[in-house]
């Protein structure tokens, strides 16, 4: 069966569904930044964005999407993480129910956030299997739709508004740099931006400790991470073959930088901008300070995904 | 001898003077804060501010102000926060000189961002006897000029340039939440606020445990602060019978919050809007929080002062 893929026309679409459901966020610069990169770098702000990431274009794509009928009977995931939020809000938003499978022992402000959100809750082990029973369980006894976190047509649509934004506030971007777990942001990313900007260069950025998207990207076969175990809770996924297609055709490079430097990068950011960004969103920042040969005298886009963080246990330390 | 109070013309005045050497920093707001206080709030972001803080706006008038042959000389202060940071950028931007006396004991985050910005340090014991001694002897010694952080015409001016924009920005501000320590930025505001919208209520907020401007607000007589101790480590300061002059004047009430409330703001803010406050930018959010029947319903501008804070201690506690 062929995967449908989204076009940048579907994008423009998704914009216009979502305009005034989702913050359409600023976009920050930094003249620390600058300096020390060697580059003029400048920050989509999704941290901004309401639940605090990117995720609410996609989830409230995918919730516009559907029709009255099946909407009537709400929407489930087994995300545990900022798409489980996004998801609640944007089915309350809607005033349909959510479903969320959420592995029993998932951080307390992760509970805390989608039930604050009014999403259903239903725990299991912490399985992908147990996670994938539980939502079956759900979809067959509710009726509800299953929206992917990443894997989804409608998803990807609402992720590639932000880059179509970006590019409009920036349009002299040269190089964009976005992080990549599952693929959404990645692919929706690339679309917009290789429509809007022929010679931009699209590059995914992920931690060496879950670089399945590198290894996928080089050796051009989707290859899962096993076991991956990095600071950056929001990358922790692989591409499915969706994303990776899209990837494959419109990203030019995956970096990757290892746990000491997204620690790093994170701080210079909270430090030096003020702004709280969560693990993942340092990455790419990460890799702008570890590649300096490729973006010094540049204009760089970094897509700031989110800033949801425990703000009980960072990562910073005496340097 | 009469002391000297700006007027509203040298706040525009000022503001001509210090335009593009200063941020217009961004205003925002949160849906999540609005909910919670059933206020509409508006934030004037001074902690994205250069040096991070509202203090290099009074720092860089009162240096600009300088004829060529005092400037020459260079500039002196014995501040150990943000406004030696703000006077030592201030003073490497025109080319000139600074030189501090700081606490031999200051924090290293400060000690470092002073030496950052290009000045000279010369440290002293934590006495303020020492302090002045030391500074003193820098004066005359370089023939320097010393900037006070706030007990100072052009600093004063160079603060009131905030709610200026912040008016422009948002002219329907009912009521506007400063923080009070010196005085520098209450008395500054005031003018601004007061001439550019006649019924709008001007309140300093302030740290239950240095509430030198609101007991001197009570009795009408200057009393300073006797072994201030609170997380507002820029509050600690006491008013000049200069800012408490002009807050006499153009300030409605003084509103005091406890150190719970201050730390309980800072996290609320943090957590919702994704942006770094330092603790004495709490204190109006927490004055915003505690005091609710004053401020339902109402338009009420905060000034965020600052967004410095040591990223290895921070306050925030299980709750």
């Amino acid at each position: 069966m062929q995967t449908m893929l989204p076009s940048y026309r579907d994008i423009e679409t998704a914009q216009v569904r979502i305009a005034g459901r989702v913050h359409r966020t600023p976009v920050l610069t930094s003249s620390g930044v600058d300096t020390l990169s060697g580059a003029q770098v400048y920050f989509k702000c999704e941290n901004f964005q309401k639940v605090g990431a990117f995720k609410y274009r996609g989830a409230t794509n995918a919730v516009m999407c559907l029709t009255e009928e099946l909407a009537s009977h709400g929407v489930a995931t087994h995300s545990s993480g900022n798409h489980a939020a996004a998801l609640a809000l944007a089915a309350r938003t809607r005033g349909i129910p959510c479903f969320v499978a959420m592995p029993r022992k998932a951080p307390v402000p992760k509970i805390e956030a989608v039930r604050h959100y009014g999403a259903e809750i239903t725990f299991c082990e912490p399985t992908l299997a147990a996670r994938e029973e539980t939502l079956n369980g759900i979809v067959s006894r509710t009726g509800a739709t299953f929206i992917h976190p990443y894997d989804n047509f409608n998803v990807i649509c609402g992720q590639g508004t932000a880059a179509r934004e970006f590019l409009e506030d920036v349009p002299g971007l040269e190089i964009l740099l976005v992080p990549v777990g599952g693929g959404g942001l990645l692919s929706g990313s690339s679309i917009s931006a290789k429509a809007l900007r022929k010679g931009i260069r699209v590059i995914g950025c992920e931690p060496a400790n879950a670089d399945d998207a590198f290894r996928s990207f080089q050796s051009g076969t989707l290859i899962p991470s096993m076991n991956p175990r990095t600071i950056a809770d929001g990358l922790l996924t692989s591409l499915s073959e969706r994303t990776f297609a899209i990837i494959r055709e419109h990203v030019d490079e995956i970096l990757t930088v290892p746990e000491a430097s997204i620690i790093s990068a994170m701080r210079l950011i909270w430090q030096r901008m003020k702004i709280i960004i969560e693990p993942s969103s340092a990455v790419p920042a990460a890799v702008l300070l570890d590649y300096p040969e490729k973006f010094s005298g540049r204009n760089i886009g970094i897509i700031i995904s989110g800033g949801n963080c425990d703000l009980l246990n960072l990562p910073f330390r005496e340097s």
